[in-house]
Protein backbone atom coordinates (compact mmCIF):
# COMPACT_ATOMS: atom_id res chain seq x y z
CA UNK A 1 0.00 0.00 0.00
CA UNK A 2 1.29 3.57 -0.85
CA UNK A 3 1.98 5.91 2.07
CA UNK A 4 2.86 9.31 2.26
CA UNK A 5 3.86 10.22 5.55
CA UNK A 6 4.64 14.05 6.60
CA UNK A 7 7.70 14.72 9.11
CA UNK A 8 8.77 17.83 11.05
CA UNK A 9 11.91 17.83 11.97
CA UNK A 10 14.54 19.88 13.62
CA UNK A 11 17.20 21.32 10.85
CA UNK A 12 20.21 19.74 12.73
CA UNK A 13 22.92 18.22 9.84
CA UNK A 14 22.22 14.45 9.41
CA UNK A 15 18.69 14.24 10.11
CA UNK A 16 17.68 13.47 6.82
CA UNK A 17 20.34 10.50 6.58
CA UNK A 18 19.02 9.35 9.86
CA UNK A 19 15.48 9.85 8.72
CA UNK A 20 15.52 8.17 5.58
CA UNK A 21 18.47 5.42 7.05
CA UNK A 22 15.04 4.50 9.26
CA UNK A 23 13.46 3.04 6.01
CA UNK A 24 16.78 1.53 4.34
CA UNK A 25 16.94 -0.12 7.33
CA UNK A 26 13.86 -1.87 6.45
CA UNK A 27 14.07 -2.62 2.93
CA UNK A 28 11.50 0.05 2.24
CA UNK A 29 12.39 1.97 -0.79
CA UNK A 30 11.34 5.60 -0.91
CA UNK A 31 9.56 6.44 -4.01
CA UNK A 32 9.92 10.26 -3.35
CA UNK A 33 11.06 12.63 -0.90
CA UNK A 34 10.76 16.37 -0.80
CA UNK A 35 12.01 18.27 2.34
CA UNK A 36 12.14 22.40 2.32
CA UNK A 37 12.00 24.79 5.53
CA UNK A 38 8.37 25.87 6.67
CA UNK A 39 7.52 29.02 8.87
CA UNK A 40 9.93 28.65 11.17
CA UNK A 41 13.40 28.39 9.49
CA UNK A 42 14.61 25.98 12.52
CA UNK A 43 12.17 23.76 11.32
CA UNK A 44 11.74 22.01 8.38
CA UNK A 45 9.08 19.22 6.43
CA UNK A 46 9.55 16.31 4.81
CA UNK A 47 6.98 14.28 2.63
CA UNK A 48 7.93 11.29 2.27
CA UNK A 49 5.94 8.66 -0.02
CA UNK A 50 6.75 4.74 0.56
CA UNK A 51 5.42 1.52 -0.73
CA UNK A 52 4.77 -1.17 1.91
CA UNK A 53 2.96 -2.95 4.59
CA UNK A 54 1.22 -1.36 6.54
CA UNK A 55 2.66 -2.91 10.00
CA UNK A 56 6.01 -2.07 8.71
CA UNK A 57 5.06 1.62 8.41
CA UNK A 58 3.89 1.64 11.79
CA UNK A 59 7.17 0.70 13.02
CA UNK A 60 8.96 3.13 11.03
CA UNK A 61 6.60 5.76 12.41
CA UNK A 62 7.76 4.88 15.82
CA UNK A 63 10.95 4.40 15.49
CA UNK A 64 10.73 8.15 13.64
CA UNK A 65 9.37 9.57 16.74
CA UNK A 66 12.66 8.41 18.79
CA UNK A 67 14.63 10.22 16.79
CA UNK A 68 15.83 13.68 18.89
CA UNK A 69 15.25 15.71 15.93
CA UNK A 70 12.09 14.56 15.29
CA UNK A 71 9.47 17.05 16.12
CA UNK A 72 6.31 15.48 14.28
CA UNK A 73 5.37 12.59 12.64
CA UNK A 74 1.88 11.51 10.92
CA UNK A 75 0.98 8.99 8.24
CA UNK A 76 -1.52 11.02 5.93
CA UNK A 77 -2.35 8.34 3.76
CA UNK A 78 -6.29 8.25 5.22
CA UNK A 79 -6.41 11.90 5.51
CA UNK A 80 -8.34 14.38 2.74
CA UNK A 81 -5.71 15.21 1.59
CA UNK A 82 -4.35 18.15 -1.03
CA UNK A 83 -1.16 16.50 -2.87
CA UNK A 84 0.70 18.61 -5.44
CA UNK A 85 4.16 17.85 -7.51
CA UNK A 86 6.22 19.98 -9.50
CA UNK A 87 7.50 18.39 -12.78
CA UNK A 88 10.17 20.43 -15.20
CA UNK A 89 10.59 18.66 -18.40
CA UNK A 90 12.60 19.30 -21.90
CA UNK A 91 11.17 18.52 -24.82
CA UNK A 92 12.18 18.11 -28.35
CA UNK A 93 9.99 20.79 -30.39
CA UNK A 94 11.13 22.18 -33.94
CA UNK A 95 8.62 23.84 -35.73
CA UNK A 96 7.40 20.90 -37.36
CA UNK A 97 6.13 19.73 -33.80
CA UNK A 98 6.41 22.81 -31.79
CA UNK A 99 2.74 23.28 -31.76
CA UNK A 100 1.26 20.09 -31.08
CA UNK A 101 3.14 20.25 -28.01
CA UNK A 102 1.88 23.93 -27.08
CA UNK A 103 -1.77 22.24 -27.32
CA UNK A 104 -0.64 19.52 -24.78
CA UNK A 105 0.51 22.01 -22.44
CA UNK A 106 -2.40 24.12 -22.83
CA UNK A 107 -4.26 21.32 -21.83
CA UNK A 108 -2.69 20.45 -18.83
CA UNK A 109 -2.14 24.46 -17.92
CA UNK A 110 1.60 23.79 -17.64
CA UNK A 111 3.62 27.00 -18.63
CA UNK A 112 6.58 27.36 -20.83
CA UNK A 113 10.06 28.14 -18.90
CA UNK A 114 12.35 28.18 -21.71
CA UNK A 115 12.40 27.90 -25.33
CA UNK A 116 15.32 28.11 -27.76
CA UNK A 117 15.08 26.50 -31.80
CA UNK A 118 14.19 23.01 -31.04
CA UNK A 119 13.20 22.46 -27.94
CA UNK A 120 10.48 23.57 -24.51
CA UNK A 121 11.29 23.44 -21.41
CA UNK A 122 8.05 22.97 -19.26
CA UNK A 123 6.76 23.47 -15.83
CA UNK A 124 3.47 22.08 -14.68
CA UNK A 125 2.17 21.09 -11.09
CA UNK A 126 -0.73 18.50 -9.83
CA UNK A 127 -0.94 15.37 -8.78
CA UNK A 128 1.60 12.22 -9.43
CA UNK A 129 -1.59 10.85 -12.27
CA UNK A 130 -1.53 14.01 -14.03
CA UNK A 131 1.95 14.36 -13.99
CA UNK A 132 2.30 10.68 -15.60
CA UNK A 133 -0.41 11.51 -17.80
CA UNK A 134 1.30 14.71 -19.26
CA UNK A 135 4.78 12.40 -19.80
CA UNK A 136 2.76 9.65 -20.99
CA UNK A 137 1.36 12.24 -23.88
CA UNK A 138 4.82 14.28 -24.17
CA UNK A 139 6.95 10.83 -24.55
CA UNK A 140 6.14 10.68 -28.48
CA UNK A 141 7.94 14.30 -29.22
CA UNK A 142 11.32 13.18 -27.11
CA UNK A 143 12.26 14.10 -24.23
CA UNK A 144 15.50 15.06 -22.96
CA UNK A 145 15.26 15.71 -19.32
CA UNK A 146 12.46 14.97 -16.49
CA UNK A 147 13.18 16.53 -13.14
CA UNK A 148 10.35 16.19 -10.44
CA UNK A 149 9.86 17.28 -7.06
CA UNK A 150 8.04 14.30 -5.64
CA UNK A 151 4.46 15.11 -3.83
CA UNK A 152 4.12 17.36 -1.17
CA UNK A 153 1.02 17.10 0.85
CA UNK A 154 -0.96 18.52 3.98
CA UNK A 155 -4.29 17.45 5.23
CA UNK A 156 -7.24 20.18 4.55
CA UNK A 157 -9.23 19.17 8.33
CA UNK A 158 -5.78 19.09 10.02
CA UNK A 159 -2.18 21.15 10.80
CA UNK A 160 1.01 19.09 10.97
CA UNK A 161 2.83 21.67 12.45
CA UNK A 162 0.80 22.66 15.51
CA UNK A 163 -0.79 18.91 15.43
CA UNK A 164 -3.86 20.83 16.01
CA UNK A 165 -6.96 20.03 13.80
CA UNK A 166 -8.05 22.67 11.80
CA UNK A 167 -9.51 25.73 14.49
CA UNK A 168 -12.36 26.94 12.14
CA UNK A 169 -13.48 23.04 11.75
CA UNK A 170 -16.70 21.76 14.00
CA UNK A 171 -15.10 19.87 17.47
CA UNK A 172 -16.86 17.00 16.36
CA UNK A 173 -14.14 16.07 13.73
CA UNK A 174 -11.52 14.29 15.49
CA UNK A 175 -7.63 14.85 13.94
CA UNK A 176 -5.84 11.88 12.82
CA UNK A 177 -3.70 9.88 15.22
CA UNK A 178 -0.43 11.57 16.13
CA UNK A 179 2.27 9.88 17.07
CA UNK A 180 3.13 11.07 20.23
CA UNK A 181 6.59 12.15 20.77
CA UNK A 182 8.45 11.11 23.98
CA UNK A 183 9.08 14.20 26.04
CA UNK A 184 12.24 12.90 27.01
CA UNK A 185 15.33 14.61 24.96
CA UNK A 186 17.69 11.55 26.05
CA UNK A 187 15.15 8.92 23.64
CA UNK A 188 17.71 6.87 21.93
CA UNK A 189 18.90 7.42 18.89
CA UNK A 190 18.60 4.58 16.89
CA UNK A 191 20.28 5.29 13.59
CA UNK B 1 28.33 29.23 -1.01
CA UNK B 2 25.29 27.79 -2.66
CA UNK B 3 25.32 24.73 -4.28
CA UNK B 4 22.70 23.14 -6.61
CA UNK B 5 23.77 19.68 -7.28
CA UNK B 6 21.74 17.67 -9.62
CA UNK B 7 22.32 13.40 -8.80
CA UNK B 8 21.06 11.11 -10.93
CA UNK B 9 20.40 7.31 -8.65
CA UNK B 10 19.77 3.97 -9.49
CA UNK B 11 15.84 3.55 -7.73
CA UNK B 12 17.11 0.71 -5.09
CA UNK B 13 16.58 0.91 -1.80
CA UNK B 14 18.78 3.01 0.56
CA UNK B 15 20.39 5.33 -1.64
CA UNK B 16 18.89 8.41 -0.61
CA UNK B 17 20.31 7.22 3.25
CA UNK B 18 23.39 6.81 1.40
CA UNK B 19 23.73 10.40 -0.30
CA UNK B 20 22.66 12.09 2.79
CA UNK B 21 24.67 10.17 4.77
CA UNK B 22 27.86 11.78 2.79
CA UNK B 23 26.95 15.35 3.44
CA UNK B 24 25.96 14.94 7.16
CA UNK B 25 29.26 12.54 7.32
CA UNK B 26 30.85 16.14 6.59
CA UNK B 27 28.65 17.79 9.39
CA UNK B 28 27.54 19.43 5.64
CA UNK B 29 23.55 20.60 5.98
CA UNK B 30 21.01 20.07 3.09
CA UNK B 31 18.81 23.16 2.47
CA UNK B 32 16.53 21.18 0.69
CA UNK B 33 16.21 17.83 -1.24
CA UNK B 34 13.77 16.69 -3.97
CA UNK B 35 13.82 13.42 -4.97
CA UNK B 36 11.50 11.74 -7.82
CA UNK B 37 11.16 9.28 -10.73
CA UNK B 38 12.89 10.19 -14.70
CA UNK B 39 11.66 9.05 -17.40
CA UNK B 40 13.20 5.69 -17.21
CA UNK B 41 11.43 4.25 -13.88
CA UNK B 42 14.52 2.28 -12.53
CA UNK B 43 16.43 6.31 -12.29
CA UNK B 44 15.67 8.39 -10.02
CA UNK B 45 17.17 12.25 -9.78
CA UNK B 46 17.58 14.41 -6.59
CA UNK B 47 18.23 18.20 -6.85
CA UNK B 48 20.63 18.83 -3.19
CA UNK B 49 20.94 22.41 -2.40
CA UNK B 50 23.53 22.88 0.37
CA UNK B 51 26.04 25.71 1.32
CA UNK B 52 29.65 24.97 2.30
CA UNK B 53 32.53 25.51 0.82
CA UNK B 54 34.07 24.59 -2.67
CA UNK B 55 35.98 22.52 -1.74
CA UNK B 56 34.39 20.27 0.37
CA UNK B 57 31.33 20.35 -2.22
CA UNK B 58 33.63 19.10 -4.71
CA UNK B 59 35.00 16.18 -1.99
CA UNK B 60 31.38 15.23 -1.32
CA UNK B 61 30.68 15.12 -5.33
CA UNK B 62 33.92 12.60 -6.00
CA UNK B 63 32.62 10.30 -2.90
CA UNK B 64 29.05 9.96 -4.42
CA UNK B 65 30.42 9.31 -7.89
CA UNK B 66 32.09 6.29 -5.92
CA UNK B 67 28.40 5.08 -5.08
CA UNK B 68 27.39 2.02 -6.93
CA UNK B 69 23.66 3.51 -7.05
CA UNK B 70 24.94 7.10 -8.40
CA UNK B 71 24.47 7.04 -12.18
CA UNK B 72 26.38 10.64 -12.62
CA UNK B 73 26.68 13.26 -10.68
CA UNK B 74 26.78 17.29 -11.81
CA UNK B 75 26.99 20.37 -9.83
CA UNK B 76 25.15 23.21 -11.22
CA UNK B 77 25.56 26.08 -9.60
CA UNK B 78 27.50 27.86 -12.36
CA UNK B 79 24.87 26.81 -14.78
CA UNK B 80 22.30 29.07 -16.69
CA UNK B 81 19.94 27.13 -15.17
CA UNK B 82 15.64 26.72 -14.80
CA UNK B 83 14.95 26.29 -11.10
CA UNK B 84 11.36 25.96 -9.36
CA UNK B 85 10.13 25.24 -5.98
CA UNK B 86 6.43 24.36 -5.34
CA UNK B 87 4.81 25.60 -2.23
CA UNK B 88 1.16 24.66 -0.69
CA UNK B 89 0.29 26.90 1.99
CA UNK B 90 -2.67 27.15 4.40
CA UNK B 91 -3.42 30.72 5.66
CA UNK B 92 -6.00 32.40 8.06
CA UNK B 93 -8.67 34.37 5.43
CA UNK B 94 -11.83 35.14 6.97
CA UNK B 95 -14.26 37.48 5.49
CA UNK B 96 -12.52 40.37 6.74
CA UNK B 97 -8.89 39.70 4.74
CA UNK B 98 -10.31 37.62 2.15
CA UNK B 99 -10.11 39.84 -0.06
CA UNK B 100 -6.82 41.18 0.86
CA UNK B 101 -5.01 37.60 0.89
CA UNK B 102 -6.89 37.33 -3.09
CA UNK B 103 -5.11 40.31 -4.24
CA UNK B 104 -1.84 38.66 -2.80
CA UNK B 105 -2.64 35.08 -4.96
CA UNK B 106 -2.80 37.02 -8.36
CA UNK B 107 -0.32 39.06 -7.86
CA UNK B 108 2.07 35.95 -7.69
CA UNK B 109 -0.18 34.11 -10.40
CA UNK B 110 -0.65 31.49 -7.54
CA UNK B 111 -3.20 29.17 -7.21
CA UNK B 112 -6.30 28.70 -4.46
CA UNK B 113 -6.51 24.97 -4.44
CA UNK B 114 -9.10 24.74 -1.08
CA UNK B 115 -11.32 26.88 0.55
CA UNK B 116 -13.46 26.98 3.69
CA UNK B 117 -15.02 30.06 5.64
CA UNK B 118 -11.65 30.96 7.77
CA UNK B 119 -8.85 29.39 5.67
CA UNK B 120 -7.58 29.42 2.35
CA UNK B 121 -5.01 26.66 0.68
CA UNK B 122 -2.58 28.57 -1.75
CA UNK B 123 -0.13 26.72 -4.06
CA UNK B 124 2.64 28.67 -6.15
CA UNK B 125 5.95 28.02 -8.19
CA UNK B 126 8.88 29.82 -8.57
CA UNK B 127 12.33 30.45 -7.31
CA UNK B 128 13.10 30.45 -3.81
CA UNK B 129 13.33 34.47 -3.85
CA UNK B 130 9.88 35.00 -5.35
CA UNK B 131 8.55 31.80 -2.87
CA UNK B 132 10.13 33.73 0.05
CA UNK B 133 8.44 37.27 -0.55
CA UNK B 134 5.35 35.50 -1.20
CA UNK B 135 5.60 33.83 2.75
CA UNK B 136 6.50 37.22 3.47
CA UNK B 137 3.56 38.95 2.50
CA UNK B 138 0.73 36.50 3.76
CA UNK B 139 2.25 36.08 7.25
CA UNK B 140 0.37 38.61 8.78
CA UNK B 141 -2.08 37.44 8.23
CA UNK B 142 -1.58 33.92 9.78
CA UNK B 143 -0.40 30.89 8.38
CA UNK B 144 -1.40 27.62 9.42
CA UNK B 145 0.97 25.42 7.43
CA UNK B 146 3.52 25.59 5.08
CA UNK B 147 5.11 22.85 2.78
CA UNK B 148 7.50 23.05 0.26
CA UNK B 149 9.33 20.52 -2.37
CA UNK B 150 12.60 22.01 -2.23
CA UNK B 151 14.40 23.76 -5.84
CA UNK B 152 14.56 21.22 -8.71
CA UNK B 153 16.71 22.56 -11.43
CA UNK B 154 17.99 21.73 -15.03
CA UNK B 155 20.32 23.35 -16.81
CA UNK B 156 18.99 25.27 -19.89
CA UNK B 157 22.30 23.79 -22.26
CA UNK B 158 22.98 20.81 -20.93
CA UNK B 159 21.28 17.41 -20.05
CA UNK B 160 21.99 15.46 -16.63
CA UNK B 161 20.68 12.34 -18.09
CA UNK B 162 22.28 11.82 -21.04
CA UNK B 163 25.92 13.81 -20.01
CA UNK B 164 25.46 15.48 -23.19
CA UNK B 165 25.50 19.21 -24.19
CA UNK B 166 21.74 20.04 -25.47
CA UNK B 167 21.96 18.77 -29.19
CA UNK B 168 20.68 21.92 -30.60
CA UNK B 169 23.72 23.91 -28.98
CA UNK B 170 26.48 24.79 -31.35
CA UNK B 171 29.38 22.75 -30.63
CA UNK B 172 31.55 25.96 -29.46
CA UNK B 173 29.86 26.33 -26.04
CA UNK B 174 31.47 23.32 -23.77
CA UNK B 175 29.40 21.21 -21.57
CA UNK B 176 30.36 21.64 -17.93
CA UNK B 177 32.30 19.08 -15.92
CA UNK B 178 30.81 16.30 -15.26
CA UNK B 179 32.70 14.75 -12.09
CA UNK B 180 34.03 11.37 -14.56
CA UNK B 181 31.70 7.94 -12.93
CA UNK B 182 34.32 5.15 -12.22
CA UNK B 183 33.73 2.46 -14.80
CA UNK B 184 34.27 -0.10 -12.18
CA UNK B 185 31.33 -1.72 -10.76
CA UNK B 186 33.81 -2.48 -7.79
CA UNK B 187 33.96 0.93 -6.27
CA UNK B 188 33.86 0.87 -2.35
CA UNK B 189 30.84 2.28 -1.47
CA UNK B 190 31.77 4.59 1.93
CA UNK B 191 28.36 4.93 3.61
Amino acid sequence: MKHTIGVLVENSSGVLARVSGLFSARGFNIDSLAVGETEDPSVSRMTIVAHGDDRVVDQIMKQLNKLIDVVRVVNLTQEDLIDRELLLVKVLAPASTRSEVMQIVNTFRAKIVDVNSKTLAIEVTGGESKIDAMLELLRPYGILEVVRTGLVAMSRKFELNTGQKNPVLPKSEAAPKVQKKAVSKKAKVKV
